[in-house]
């Protein structure tokens, strides 16, 4: 799960009720495949911590044969459960592990699992205390390694549970399963896109579940329904040709700071809606329905505050919008960084040649990043002012905002699963940030997403010490076949009744019938 | 002379033109001490390498004993040159050489001549290719080494100077002489000013000659008539606690550099002009003198121009008013250096705790560094924007704005001494830049001041390579010799008319009467 990802995105489902009455206890399903898993613990944490041990950092060049390493590791541990047509892919520089398993009904509906296998950069001066970040380390319940929680705990559940159905069912699969594990998505998976658009039939499937993710809490799931979309660009703004004194040139020559200023200045307006031609284009009023979905205790507010260390909530276009819109529904434009001239100790008297500034902005609904990247490279050279020459550049990270229908039968389907699992009703959530990935396949695919992962907020990935819990493997794969046999279940019920009906898991532009499986691919 | 001081200064005097016809070529005066100088040049030249030789960094703790020692160094030149008083202060952590010189007529004027024998840090690694920064090296008429043009080259001539001047008078030097020179000016003087104060005897004269600065070519002297003074603060700009997800708070939480962008915008009118309340407070409009005095040619604006690389000048208060007037009697504010978030490589999508910004502020006539400070510190607590936390402080980087009649008596001799050294009429020019100490002994002394300092433009000072013209040596010593004899001469025309004029050299509020020599001080 990459830095820009939804860390903090289940933190606020605390508060979100879920609007249908249901029975609050129930009996959960006992899956055949449940006894497969007994006694395995011990096997199944032993493996995850040979896969941690292995330092498959994408942004370091060095690591790079370790994160082919651990695609190996992953492929082998993928034939050892019975997954035959595991095998590697190189996506630029990087692996990515693929395999697909065929249903026991050829109409069964297919699933693609996405995961990844590189982690973040770690080492122990960044503070890891606990233990070194590959050598990983068990204390009671947690397992402390860089890429336990983000994103190998998740990821290697899936392989469990897959190799229980497999054994159990004797091959028969409820559903089509495709599985598709990169090894980039920590830099952005920069070659990932180009390689899906050009592997269709390999990607291509009727719904995508992503095991990068978290859950609400230990003993509460939750469903997530909206992701906003991201982009950035950089602006940089330039004056005389070289620093000039200040004391020479000040008030006679064009400082590129004040220039970068009023262009900033130039974006907003001042109840903070966006001044940026079009910027608009693709939001749409929040619906009745949605509403509904994000009715919110009175404490919303106050917990983000506290999070955020803010005694009010008025950034962006709080003078139009309350809080939950303005996160989960409305876009944003926000200069991440600003830098030029003189930033040490006491004073420079410079009149500096240069200044900066990185912006990165939220989308939502139908708004596309690099149409927005162009409003924004348009305004900043028609608003560039007298004296400076302005550029500004697309900085590449684009992420196309994700919406499901929260009653999609999908997640209709997730909710009876989390609900089996934790014994409690799941909420319902959306995330201001942002998962590249998942915009790009729904886009691209037309297929609907829903995420089935199963770190926690409080496991620091991308910090040190990150850790993950034990518990949450043995949830993990529980719920990974509860999910998969429900989905098979609810779909041939669905497809018996012959109407097709809005909450369908089959995005309606792709029907199933179109979906060849062919395995002789792999 | 420190960074911020003028090093661009004369580079446009060559575009003014003196408004008084007068005649071009003429025999220069010819004093006894010019045959002293005779056959000595090796000698001086030596001594000058010596000098150079001492690592007197102010501005690094382990050259704090080369600073002592070059204190020490020059005190006993100056001993041996038959200044019998020379002596060392401790200022501060620094050393200061003073010495007094009695004039033969007790009714002679006296002028403070300042100047100073630390230097810029310098290092091999910062580019020094043609020698170590000390180990002075003589290729042609060019000495280098560290501190050769700023400014123990022209320290020195004034010492080689007066020498000369109790050599050959015997003792009865025209002018009563005190010679300040300190070791902390690279640093920015911190603790001279408090001494100045404590010592206003030593300090109090008629005429204060800063032997730190430029002419303006080698071929053409300029009499500064004007420079800016200065301020500096820094703004801090605070929103949440820490660190935030742009996506998982960006649009709910304040982002800090947009509350920055905006009070900075809030400090300047759509036309240039300074919005912060009182900042013009002490400004006037230019005299019909002063607009006599600052004739130029029409190549001034495309020679700063082509100095900045720019092709428009276009900053400041251009709507209101032209370059010369800008640069030389307008004041300013600049944001030298602006900061917050993320600054490297690509995107990361962070809502940053902080953004800071550098504000440094040129000053004209009757402004009080200070007082525009404060005024500068409530706008910024007056206009910070809701959901940010803003504070300003003092950089402590106070200069005074120094202007001088350019037709003072003092003035007139300059300009005498400089036509019989070069043969040609001096530039009359200001600078927009700042010397902190002679505006502060200006007003704090009510003493008149002129530069007589011969470094030149191209010399770098304060970078690698910076070097001094040993015919610069002879011209400083020269030109130093003709002052204090004219002005000796001039007064004492200007006395024997009893007419006080407004060019008289005294300040008005200090009259020569009440300055008591008292050398049993020293």
């Amino acid at each position: 799960m990459r830095k820009f990802v939804f860390v903090l995105c289940f933190i606020f489902a605390h508060f979100i009720t879920f609007h249908t009455t249901i029975a609050q206890k129930r009996i959960p399903r006992n899956f055949a495949e449940y006894g497969f898993f007994l006694n395995k613990q011990q096997l199944y944490l032993q493996e995850l911590l040979e896969f941690l041990r292995i330092p498959s950092i994408s942004a370091s060049s060095e690591h790079l044969k370790d994160v082919q390493g651990a695609a190996e590791w992953l492929k082998n541990r993928m034939l050892g459960a019975g997954i035959s047509n595991a095998q590697i892919f190189q996506v630029g520089k990087y692996p990515l592990v693929y395999a697909s398993i065929p249903a026991a009904i050829p109409q069964a509906p297919t699933v693609l699992i996405y995961g990844h296998f590189d982690v973040q950069p770690a080492s122990v001066e960044d503070g890891w205390n606990i233990t070194k970040p590959f050598k990983p380390r068990v204390i009671q319940d947690k397992i402390y390694a860089r890429g336990a929680s983000d994103d190998k705990g998740s990821l290697l559940s899936v392989v469990h549970a897959v190799e229980a159905i497999l054994a159990v069912s004797q091959g028969r699969s409820p559903v089509h399963i495709k599985l598709l594990f990169e090894g980039q998505e920590e830099i952005g998976s920069p070659d990932l896109p180009s390689w899906l658009l050009k592997n269709r039939k390999l990607v291509q499937s009727d719904l995508l579940i992503s095991a990068d993710g978290s859950m609400h809490s230990e003993t509460i799931g939750s469903i997530v329904w909206g992701l906003r979309g991201a982009g950035a660009i950089q602006v940089n703004v330039t004056g005389p040709s070289h620093d000039l004194h200040s004391g020479g040139f000040g008030g006679v020559v064009e400082n590129p700071i004040h220039c970068l200023v009023k262009l900033l200045q130039s974006m907003r307006y001042e109840n903070g809606s966006i001044a940026v031609e079009g910027f608009y284009e693709g939001t749409r009023t929040v619906t009745q329905k949605e509403k509904e979905f994000t009715r919110q205790s009175i404490d919303f507010e106050r917990e983000l505050s506290r999070l955020a260390g803010v005694s009010q909530l008025v950034g962006g276009e709080s003078k139009l919008f309350d809080v939950i819109e303005r996160l989960w529904f409305r876009p944003t434009l926000d200069v991440v960084g600003i830098w030029g001239g003189y930033m040490d100790q006491g004073i420079k008297t410079v009149l500096p040649a240069r200044a900066h500034a990185k912006l990165s902005f939220r989308l939502v609904q139908e708004q596309i990043p690099e149409k927005v990247v162009e409003k924004m490279i348009r305004h900043v050279n028609e608003h560039c002012p007298v004296g400076c020459a302005c550029e500004a550049f697309d900085l590449g990270f684009h992420a196309l905002p994700f919406e499901s229908d929260p009653d999609m039968l999908s997640n209709q389907v997730l909710r009876e699963t989390l609900l089996d699992i934790y014994q409690e009703e799941p909420k319902y959530v959306r995330s201001g940030a942002s998962i590249p990935i998942v915009g790009f396949i729904q886009k691209e695919f037309q297929m609907p997403a829903i995420f089935l992962a199963f770190g926690l907020p409080d496991e620091n990935i991308h910090g040190p010490n990150e850790f993950y819990r034990i518990g949450s493997m043995d949830k993990a794969r529980k719920a990974y076949v509860s999910f998969l046999y429900q989905l098979g279940e609810r779909y041939q019920l669905e497809r018996s009744s012959k109407k097709p009906t809005q909450s369908q898991v089959v995005a309606t532009t792709t029907p199933t019938e179109d979906i060849e499986m062919d395995h002789s691919e792999l």
